[in-house]
Order: structure tokens, then sequence, then C-alpha cells
């Protein structure tokens, strides 16, 4: 049976494979799409989810807008990793569908409170929307099915600052709240997403297939394979968000640790630190299950495979349609 | 023409005073009332909420739950302040009424929009309730009339920390979201409500009345009383809320500074402390209306005079739906 | 019988004056005078400290540099305030007279430990060499007579940032380990300093006596007079220092309340803040006696006194060795 | 021609290992040893440090007292891992020499400054008395050959909090002040000692020899066994110390980085994390070497041999001078 998915996500060029990845399987239902601020204003991310959908064949699933401001921080997006509009060179014609005229975080909250047990939440964003829908009902936690979050850096390095990741980074305070909540969480840091680079040669591959969805991944991770080589001295780029999806019906794709994890929220060099306490003298409950083991290819074979399905299926549509 | 209120409270003893100076204020008519966490719990505030509202003859109005913790903070009640029920001695029967199902920023959102620059809100607990109801809908900022808020300590010292007061300290990082939030807010620190002690004499003054009122006052007000002789060496108590539900009607009773005042939600000794930038080298916009100076007898004449007409009028209800 | 006297201190305009009031104040006896950062580098300080020294005919009193960087936080002068130089628009020949070779702090050790009970330490600057003196020789704590220190605000707003007084401002982990120290302290705050104003009727006073001291007053006041102007609004200038001094010998300028007091060494907006804690619920013991109320006059009266039979003695120095 | 070495050090077990190892190394000269707080008082690590060395046969190096206190923070020292007398179950005889009177911080500036360029600092306890001697005197900074440290976890977990080893979250501001300070600087973290262990079969065979030597290593290791078993799940015990002090004349049992390293000084949860800034975004400089990789066996030879031929010297030592 296939598991009912709710995205919470600020696409976003990984963000945007993500939710290609989530119409190319068939494992899950997607139910609803959650825009949160993050890589460029929820504005930008709305219609940017809603061109993605589309794109993609998933017109049907609704779109709503969320939180275009961090809890308690100011407003940090990154146009220098993702481009003005969000999707790196790829430009995507505006949707005919609109977001719902619901908060997002409402929507959270009905859909886990009306089908108790079986909603999986996928946030690939700050956690700014699920931390609301907590503080506003906290019974969600024990109602949500399962919540994969794609942030924080356990071991690794951050990619913000020295210690934080970004999602973590732009609203820790909300990480805070969700990783104190008890929900049942998984986790995927950057120690496991820095280790399955998209390279050009998987980009190649796709591009054998001529469809609006192959050259949507061309000309967007372009863009972030420019900004990875130039920052981080990395050849290709990391898709940290579908990898996170993928966990949700494929996990083995990595190995896990019960870890306790906490986030710095002080306001020193540590901010948004996402941390392990490993030997935890205090023998507190671990609160989240960790990746922090992954099988490189075993994801981007999938991924690439998806991709691939999806683009033949697409490859009908007439090319004037996708702006470039 | 009188003033449409909207009172976000966490009743407290003084809270429930402010409650009962709505029902005696024909200035202002009472919309609603939201319950929030702080003294005790939002289970009992709301049902604080509903019995004041009872006795005081106002069942009409609608009482809806708040959020049950702080945004970001550990939750902290004050149970040595307020007594465990959050009316010290005195002890209320059960409302008839039910709270509402809406949630009470939902409710705060819709009148806010739906009403454009007529709405006033009366924060008097922390703020976390106004801080959630911000971030799902930023444009409450521009269409609220005016934010009276009860909280902080400028140049007094703090009633809960060396450096913090009460409201503000359970509840810092609801604070700072209000503070920078742009909303016309108009603030009554520890500075002023700390000069307006309501003493014995006041009290006795008002049990030459014999009612349900003056009892209440006089059960709930015992309890607080030695909280501060205890705590505060104060012989009386301070009665902050019911004074900033005063100015709304009666601003003359205090001299108000417009201030850059900000909040301290780092990790440290100061965390909750309200401060103005005096001196404002950087030239900071003003953002706040601090009531700094206040006569005390003209707040506590109004108080005393307003609780005689109530308690006169409900003087014929019989003492035996009165619990002590 | 004079107390013995040990000035700490970064001249530094009202620095200067504090040792012109040393040496018209029979009272004391000057054993020595310790530079350290502040307003202007060590360097300066140092240098600075010899020639108004000499100005005010104490050529024999030693002077040995301190620490010329905070103890953890970057460093801090403050030209705006005191000028490149540390002496407003005063010029001063350069003493003939060298520093000492040692170290302030170990000079400062020294003489507490070789006059156990006997020696009043003045810290008129940032407490680096007092807190170094401490970690490397904790038994000054309970061999040092007194210690005066000109730092803090306690309910008034500070002159650096709104929380922070300068010297505090500038190593709070300096201040940190003085006021936990078990010293016996009396602290002068800008809570009485800034009800003292150094006026221009005063200087005007002053000026009747043709002296190198009145000229230099009045070039060095000048410049902090502008400051004050434009920075606070203030007519004249608030001269902490000199207060400071006059209250080894002539307490009854202030009122005291013994305090808990505490320096707030957080990384956020409260960095440096020094704070009573009035209520002390947690019944800490009191660290320090504050100057909290202050007679204005008196003090001001006492310095322009001192500062004119200083000036009448120095009244046939060549004014050629003046330069201006 | 072999290095002149000063040894900062809390002995402290691996500490006393560390000064053992010296002793039996001709590649060094010990030219003085400074005790400091730590895992026990500075009272204790002095004693210890002086029989340690009359132990290993140096009681011709002189021992210097430092610091008592940290910098900033408040004590804390580390009986349950060393021991109430800092050397485990190990007991040895008061030493026949005293300490120095000179203060072990004056000690280090002295030595620096009369001989640039030639002393090796190798500081493995807490880094106070060189935080202070870099503030009184900051010419050290350029004249010391180089400064080997033994503290931190860059992306190993802490040892003592999550995040924060040992020595570092002891003294973090003395810490922050020697990173920052520009000396030479070669990191030996928990990322290497981590991966050596001293296992019962590496003590089983120092044990061949039966010497005053090898039953003080047994004696001190296996109360320090004791505590990695029980709170860190490890078989055996990890002797950073002596590690540390190998690596001055056998640098390549590691492999280094050039890295720019700093350490939280915040109130927060990362109080004393010490971590590096790999992808330096800002173009920071390195500001030490630190060692990242190690080649266990090599430094574990090593030191077995070491202490093997020291066992062998002092073989004929009349047993009945240890006590046990």
């Amino acid at each position: 049976m296939p598991k009912h998915i709710i995205i919470d996500t600020d696409p976003g060029i990984d963000d945007s494979l993500a939710l290609l990845l989530a119409a190319a399987s068939p494992e899950i239902v997607l139910d609803g799409v959650i825009a949160v601020h993050g890589n460029v204003s929820t504005e930008q991310t709305t219609k940017n989810a809603l061109s993605v959908l589309e794109l993609a064949g998933l017109s049907q699933v609704p779109v709503f807008k969320g939180c275009d401001l961090p809890l308690v921080k100011e407003s940090l997006l990154s146009p220098e990793t993702h481009g003005n509009q969000g999707l790196g060179y790829a430009q995507l014609p505006e949707s005919a569908t609109q977001p719902q005229l619901k908060h997002g975080s409402d929507f959270l909250i009905e859909q886990i409170m009306s089908h108790p047990g079986e909603i999986t939440l996928v946030a690939i964003g700050p956690l700014t929307n699920v931390a609301l829908a907590i503080r506003k009902e906290p019974k969600i936690v024990q109602n949500v099915k399962e919540v994969f979050i794609m942030g924080g850096a356990i071991q690794h390095p951050g990619n913000t600052t020295a210690l934080a990741e970004y999602n973590t980074f732009v609203d820790p305070h909300a990480a805070h709240i969700v990783f104190h909540s008890g929900m049942p969480m998984i986790l995927t840091p950057l120690d496991v997403t820095y280790q399955c680079i998209f390279t050009k040669d998987d980009l190649n591959r796709l591009l054998k297939i001529n469809s609006p969805i192959t050259k949507f991944i061309a000309d967007s991770t372009r863009f972030y394979m420019e900004f990875h080589d130039e920052y981080q001295s990395i050849d290709g780029c990391v898709i940290n968000d579908p990898m996170t999806l993928a966990l949700t019906f494929m996990p083995e794709i990595c190995d896990y640790q019960d870890l306790v994890v906490d986030v710095d929220i002080s306001t020193g060099v540590g901010l948004g630190n996402t941390f392990g306490d490993f030997y935890n003298y205090e023998k507190k409950p671990k609160n989240m299950k960790v990746a922090m083991g992954v099988r490189p290819r075993m994801f981007m074979e999938l991924f690439l495979e998806r991709m691939e399905k999806l683009a033949q299926k697409n490859r009908d549509i007439p090319k004037t349609t996708v702006l470039s």
C-alpha cells in the first residue's frame, strides 16, 4: 500500500528534483505540497512548486503557502546557491493552477489529525511550518506516522557556517521545536547527502532523452554545479532532497543510528549547529534516527532510472511550452 | 464609539481583575478572550477566563484556547505567585459555557483581517499566541488598530530574574517577534505597574459591598499579597493587567516615551531582558510607546470605582453559587 | 593617616582629571599608577599618565604599563570620545620620566602582598590588569584594603551599547572576574556619575586662573563636551573618574546600597551589562557596595576647589613648556 | 640538536605518562614543567609533577605552579576520570624537591623571551597559564618556536559535553585567547588520540619488567581504564598527552591539515566546542596545523619501547621507596 506523503519544501533546485522523484515513484501518494521560505521567498517557492508539479504531470496535487519568515531569526535566502528564481538557469512557465487558500500549517494539522498514523511528512526546507503546526496543535506529534527531515550536519562540516547546515541555520528555533517535539523522526544530514554527488556523467545519461524533464534537470543543476565548484570544490552537485524522499520507500539506501540530536539556538558561533550526543553521559532518550551511512550509487541509480522513466513519459510534450 | 477589544490573557489573579474591569467599562466592547499558557496551563487559564467572565456577567463573550507552550523555551508556570489554579485562594464554579473550537490565534487573525484598523489587542500574558498569529498571517501587523502589552521592565528590576519580567521571560522569543513586528504598540512595563499598589485599605473599601465580585477580589488578592510580602517586601499587591486595560480608554493615567525597545533572546543571564536604547546611537526607528510615568491614584480610583459599580450590580446573585 | 592608593587607569580625559585630583588631595598618597588599554592604546595611556603626572607635579610617582588587550574580546578604543591621543584637544609635552619595567599587574600584586590590608586600588579603566592579577595571585583578594571601581550602569542606560557602560563593555570578562573575586568593592556606576555634569560655567570659573593646569582642563574637556553634546545631548561633560577617586576620602558624596551585582558575558545584546539583583530571590551574598545616590554639587565643589589650588601652585610654570 | 621543551600540564594520568615519555626521549631537553589546574587542583598537579619527575629520574627539572582557576569559568576538576589525587590508583611518595617560587606563566615568558625561536611549548592541560602569559607579554607569540596543544575535538564527539573536549571545556576562554594569538600551533585533538588505545595487552607487555615505572603505569592506568569502560565503552584507555609530546620529535605519527580552528565561548550548548571552518567561505588565514590522521601502532610502539627502556634503567631502585 503506498505511503501518503506531504512534502514541505522551498524549491529550490534539489527540492524540485525531490518533487520529480515523488512524481516518478509509485510507492507513494503525494497528498499535498507546502511551500516555505528558504532558498527563495515563499511567494516564489509556491510558484516553483506549482510549476514543477505541472512539469511532472502532478497538477492535481494541492499546493499550500506556508510561512514567509523564520520563526525568530531574520530572513536568509540563498540566491547564490539556487539562483534568483530558485531554479538555477531553468525557467518554467507559470502554472495554470493556483495555490490553495488554507495556510500550509493548517493543511498539515488537518491531514494528520484526520488520518491518524497514516501521514508521512517529508520536510526538506527550513522547519518553520512544521514548528508552527506543532505549537498550534501539539496532538500532531502523536498522530503523524513519521517525519523525514533533510537537514543538519552531525559530524560533517556545515554548508552555511562552519558548523551549520542551511535548512537548520535559516530557522534554528523551528528545528529546535521539531527536534524536541517527540515526533518519530528520520534525519538525512549532510553526512550522507555529501557522499552522493550528481555528476556531469549522470546528467549526460539523462540528456540522452530529449524531454522537458531532462532539460529542466540540466538547466537547474548547471547553476547548482557552478556553485558547488566555486565554493566547495565539488565536481557535480549534492542533491540532498530527493535522497530524503527516496528513504521513505527505499530505506536501505542508508544505515541509521538512533541518536540524541540537538540544535544550538544560542547567539554564538554555534547557532544552527546540529549535533549528536554520542557518549550521552546523561542517558537522555534518543529522539531520532539519523542516516549516518549511505550507499551512494544505490540512491543515484534509483534517481536516474526514475528520472528516465518520467522523461520518457513526457517526451511528447511539445517543446514550445518550455521556456529557456 | 467604544473600542473593540480582544484580550489575550493567562488568568491569573491580575488578569482576572483586568477581565472584571473590562466588564465594568462602557468605553470598550470585549469581542473575545484568548487564553494562553503562563501563570497556569492553558487548560486552566481557559477555564478561569470562562468562570471570571461568567462572574462578571459576560458569559456571551467567546473564549478561545491558544498555545499551551512557549514558542521555543520550556514551559514555566507560576503557581507560587497565582496559586495552583491560578486564582489564589478564590474558587469559582465551572462556567456553563464552553470555549470555542477555533484556535485563539486564528480568531485573532480573522477579527483583525475582517475589521481592518478597528481591533485593539490587549495582551496581558506571554505573547505566544500573538507571535504565532504574526508568523501565520503577517498582514495583521498593518491591520490591527493598536496593541497594548503588559510586559517588560525597562529601568525597573525584573520580577522573575534580576533582569526579566515574568510575561517576557516565559516566552522571550514570542516577545522578540512581536516587538520587531512593526505593530503599533503601547507597553506597560513594571516601571509603572510597580508604582500602583493595591493595598489592604483598597480591598477593605471594596469589601464594604457584599458581593461575589468583592469576595473574588478578596480571595484572589489575599494570596497575591502574601507572595508580594514574602518575595518583594511589598505591602499589598501589584495589579499590572487592569492598568494595561485601563490605558485603552484612559491613556492619561500614564506618561509615555517613544522608544527603541528590544528583548534579549540570548542564552545568558539576560534572557528575557526588555530594554530601551535611550541614546540610540544607531538611530533605529522607535518601535513602541512605553508608559514610563504614572499617576497611581488616578488608576486606582478608576479601578475601585468600577469594581464598586460592578459589585453593586451583582449584589443580588445568590451567594451559594460561589464556592470558597 | 593618608590612604595608600594605586590608580589603574586609561587616560583618557576624565582619567587625567582623576590624576590631577589625586595630586591635589592631601588625604591620599599615590603609590603608583598602572596604565591599561581602553580610551586609547596602553602605549598611549602610559605616555599620557606620565605627562599628566608631570603636569601635576607628581613626576616621582612610578608608572607601570599593563595589558594592551582585553582578556577575551577584541580591542575597542574610543578616539571619538577622547580624541586620537586620548586627551581631547590638549597636547602635553612628553614626560622626562620613563615607565617602570615591571608589568603593572605584578606591581599591583607586590604592593598588596607586601602591605596587607593597606592598599586602596582605584580602578577607573577596563579591569584587565586587575583581573590578570587576581588569576595570577588570588591572595590579593584577601589582602587588598578596598577597590573603588568606576564602571557599570545599574539602572541607568549604557553609554556604549543600550545596556553596557564603556569600561565594562571593553573587557566584560575582566569585570566578571573582579566582580566575582570576593574583593571589598565600591562601584561608581553611571547612575551617579551622569548626575554630575562639569559645565562651561565650571570651566570658566577655573579659567580665571591662568595656569597650565587650567589650560589642560579646558583643552581636554572641550573635546569631551563636544562628544557629550553630539551623542548624548548633554550640555557639559560627565567626569566619572575623579568622582570615583573622591569617594576614597569623601565617601559622603554618595549614598550606597549593598547589592548583588553581576556582568553579562554572554554573546548576545546584553554583553557587558552590569546589573543588580534587587529582589535577590536566591539570597546570594551581596558582593559590592554601589553608589546609587549622589550630591552632585558636593563633588563638583570639591573638584573645582582642588583644581583651583593646584592651578595656583602651578601658576608660575613658564607657559612655553606647554604645547597647544 | 635536541629540542628545548617546556611542558604545561595538569597531571593527571596521561599527563604523567607524557612526563615519563619526556624522560625517556633523548630527542628533547625538558627545561621546565608548569602545573595548571584541571584534572585536580594546581596544588595537587604541582605535587604530582614533582613526584612523577622524581620517579622518572628528572628531579633536576624545575617545576612551577601556575593558575589554580580557569580564566573566566568556574573550576571544573575531574576526579571521576583521574582519581582524587589525579593519578588513579597510583600513590607516589612526596618529592624531596620543592616547586619554584616564580609563577609558571612568568617562567614561560622569561624562557621564551630569553631564547627567541628556541622554546617548544607542549601544553597538555587547560590553557590558562599560556593565555595569561600571552596577555601579559604579547611578544611571546613571535618568539616561541612552536606550541603543541593536546585539546579539542574537531569532527570527533566531545569527551566532556556532546561537543567539547575536556581541556578546552575547562577553560574555553583561555583556548580562545591562544587559538587567536598567532602562535605557531600544532593541535592534537580527540580525532587522533581516540584512535590510539593503550590496552591491557600493552600494559602486560610493560609489566614483564618489574620496576616502579611499570608499577606506576599499571596502577594509574587501571583506574583510567575503568573510567573508559564505564562511560565510553572503550576497552583500554586513551593516552592523549604522551602522543602530543611524541609529535614534537616524531611528527610522522600523524597526518596534518592546516585549518581555521575556533572555539565557542558563547553561553549555550556549544561552550568549549572546537571546530574547523572547512569550507572557509570567508577565506580566513589558517591558524594552526591539526593532526587529523594517525598511525596508532607507530605511536604505541614508540611509547612502549621508551617505557621499557626507562623501566629497565629504574629496575634497581629499591621497591620500598614506592608506596602502593
